[in-house]
């Protein structure tokens, strides 16, 4: 309310703008995790309709925002995943309906324990309670994130990038017009408008405040969530992926589960970022393997035994020798790094030196080489013979996705419905004590 | 390797010491989710033959740490936390034994998923990696986590209490012993035997070698790990308890739970600290309650209303006037907080406010209620007519516990075996691409 603001006070002030936000949430929570099946339903389906009859402002809100990224002289990849079209609020309305569509994780009954002493445990899904979603330019998050945390029966707040603020805003209005038209607390669902840096930072600090943080976007957000969080936090995102061709591959398939790896999408995280293949069969793969890539636009990165074996070869571009840190680096474009290995263990140790836990792929029809591979390489998902780029909520079957977790604690890999829940003990006594 | 440190060169030296001991302890944990069920079970079993073998040089080690403490000028509650006798060396190798008996999560197929496109995906449990157990001066949680820990193919790194010292690395020294003696890599258990407040910051900082960290010890404790910890933790501990008896309270269970949950063992986080009792049976049973608690020396501190309806009666001591802080405190004492509510909604607001989100219990035969609190009391163990010292893996029937996590993310309430593992997905295809 004050006019002039001392950098001490800016703090506190934000500090205090974040906290009423989070204080609304954690109210909102307690009747959320009660909440029946059906009003969450008809609550996702009201925000379909909310969106679309505020389709006008949140376009306008969005023109907003993209003039001012064009002015600011964004690329144009990075204003696509910014642009809001009515198509693009279509899928949004999709999503939801999807979403509705989902069974209902919470109040599932996960164990019962009968004890000796007639005591009858029963461990009962809940919701997390606040979680506190940080993420980037697509404002679509906005919706998915709102969505799946309310069927999960969480309150959300979220805080996405300063280049979507118009959007967002707009966005959120019109999810918190559909919760009140089925009559839900709006405050399920609160936007941090504030964007200073320093209100992630509140966020992710408010302990007690915020059960679960997830960060969703570029290696340097993640790594300053998980820096400064005193919240717990599931990392999402990074992925340096591998496709290992074993002596024993079926090279048709090799080829195309690489290339479909690689080229497919490059700048998502369950893409191929290096190439692996058995020395049996360096010459026999390499050459066709990099033709087909250099027909997709990849750029290849060999180590010595590879430039050898292309050499000469036609077709196929330049390959550059590939040093240390292209076996670190998650490209995200079209570059792919190659190796030979001289057997299944070595591609295992390359992996298990350079990958990121993410998704790891070996194509052979070697039974046993592939069992050794899936059972020893530690990653959230291990393929054998399909490509790495069906790590996604959609494509296991959960039928939505939040973020893909690169941590072993709590969830892995494709973070669904499942993912975004806890669970209680309730226990049943008839007047036990312990003894 | 030097003579003279340097302020810098410490913390470095000892950075180096401690990762020295996490890269044996990553490169055991590749091999310790391989091990068959039967390997392991011998293992443990050899462990406990081994501390039967070292039962003297552990005994006399101990004793060193006893008589540090001991001119160290500690308190007698504290020395018996530390003390080793023959019996309790029986008792850690009952401990194993049980372990062993234990089934081995490691391998459950948790989900099995046919996709349209052939794609087979298996959810399998999976171990952690490696586990950091930064803990204080009991030497028998030095046993249980590295038993626990290697039960579920994980890698432990142990980081005690300064005063057990001595005690720690005998005991470490005849777990590695009986892991030999089993063929498997003593590597498996590492203890870090560098007492300096850093290393404990330099292991829950060791991001990429530490997959979960878990502190058990006082609020200190775990405060700090979770304030600075990079990598994954788990909360244990802290638990502000209450017990609840409603208007429709059977007031014999009522009392029996009360006292039971108060002074079984007031020391421990399930115990409860504060009594709220229903105005309509308040004039019954704070009275009988008072006795009851007075007889086993308890103190009370009671609210306004409390203290109104215990004037003028006799043999319950004197009660204090409880103030707000009272409502707040884990006394972990025989001192408890009494609070007369209006109704089952206050009592609960109540829990809401002041409780840890641990154990909470409803006394009651009114099941509407009883659901009621249940469902709506957010914690990780809610009781219905029975005693919140029920929260326990043992209690549980889990056959082991490696402490409460009070945190809602991975594991909530009692932590067993299932507790310390992960996940991975291992996708089976005939060559499948993404489209």
């Amino acid at each position: 309310m004050t006019q002039t603001t001392q950098p001490g006070d800016f703090t506190s002030e934000l500090q205090s703008a974040v906290y009423a936000k989070l204080h609304l949430a954690k109210a909102a929570a307690t009747q959320l995790g009660l909440l029946s099946t059906e009003v969450k339903n008809t609550a996702l389906l009201k925000i379909a309709d909310a969106l679309w009859e505020s389709r006008d402002e949140i376009l306008a809100a969005n023109q907003e925002d993209v003039q001012a990224a064009r002015a600011d002289g964004q690329p144009e990849t990075r204003i696509d995943r910014l642009l809001l079209t009515e198509q693009r609020i279509r899928g949004m309305m999709d999503g939801l309906a999807q979403v509705a569509a989902l069974p209902d994780p919470i109040g599932t009954v996960l164990d019962s324990i009968h004890r000796p002493n007639g005591l009858r445990i029963e461990k009962v899904r809940v919701p997390m309670g606040v979680i506190a979603m940080v993420y980037e330019s697509r404002p679509n998050v906005t919706v998915d994130a709102a969505s799946l945390a309310f069927k999960t029966g969480n309150a959300a707040v979220l805080r996405g990038g300063r280049e979507a603020l118009q959007s967002n805003a707009a966005l959120v209005g019109a999810i918190r017009t559909g919760l009140a038209a089925a009559g839900v607390t709006p405050d399920a669902v609160q936007f941090i408008d504030r964007v200073e840096r320093e209100s992630v930072d509140i966020l992710i600090r408010a302990k007690g405040m915020v059960d679960l943080a997830i960060p969703r976007g570029g290696a340097g957000l993640i790594s300053l969530v998980t820096q400064r969080a005193l919240v717990p936090v599931i990392e999402t995102g990074v992925g340096n992926c591998h496709v290992y061709v074993d002596a024993e591959a079926n090279l048709d398939k090799a080829e195309a589960i690489a290339v479909n790896a690689k080229v497919q999408r490059p700048s998502v995280c369950n893409a191929a970022e290096t190439l692996l293949v058995h020395q049996q069969v360096a010459l026999d793969f390499l050459p066709r393997v990099a033709r087909a890539m250099a027909a997709q636009g990849v750029q290849l990165r060999g180590c010595e035994r590879t430039l050898a074996a292309l050499k000469g070869q036609s077709g196929i571009g330049d390959v550059i020798p590939a040093s240390q840190e292209d076996w670190e680096t998650e490209y995200n474009a079209l570059i792919l790094a190659v190796r030979v290995v001289d057997s299944l263990e070595e591609a295992m140790t390359h992996i298990g030196q350079f990958g990121t836990q993410h998704s790891e792929a070996i194509v052979t029809e070697d039974v046993r080489a592939a069992r050794k591979f899936l059972e020893g390489v530690d990653a959230a998902a291990v393929y054998h013979n399909a490509s790495t780029r069906f790590t996604d909520g959609f494509e296991f079957g959960f039928g939505a996705e939040i973020g893909i977790s690169t941590q072993k604690l709590h969830a892995r890999g494709p973070m669904g419905l499942n993912e975004l829940t806890s669970y209680k003990y309730m226990v049943y006594g008839n007047g036990q004590v312990r003894g």
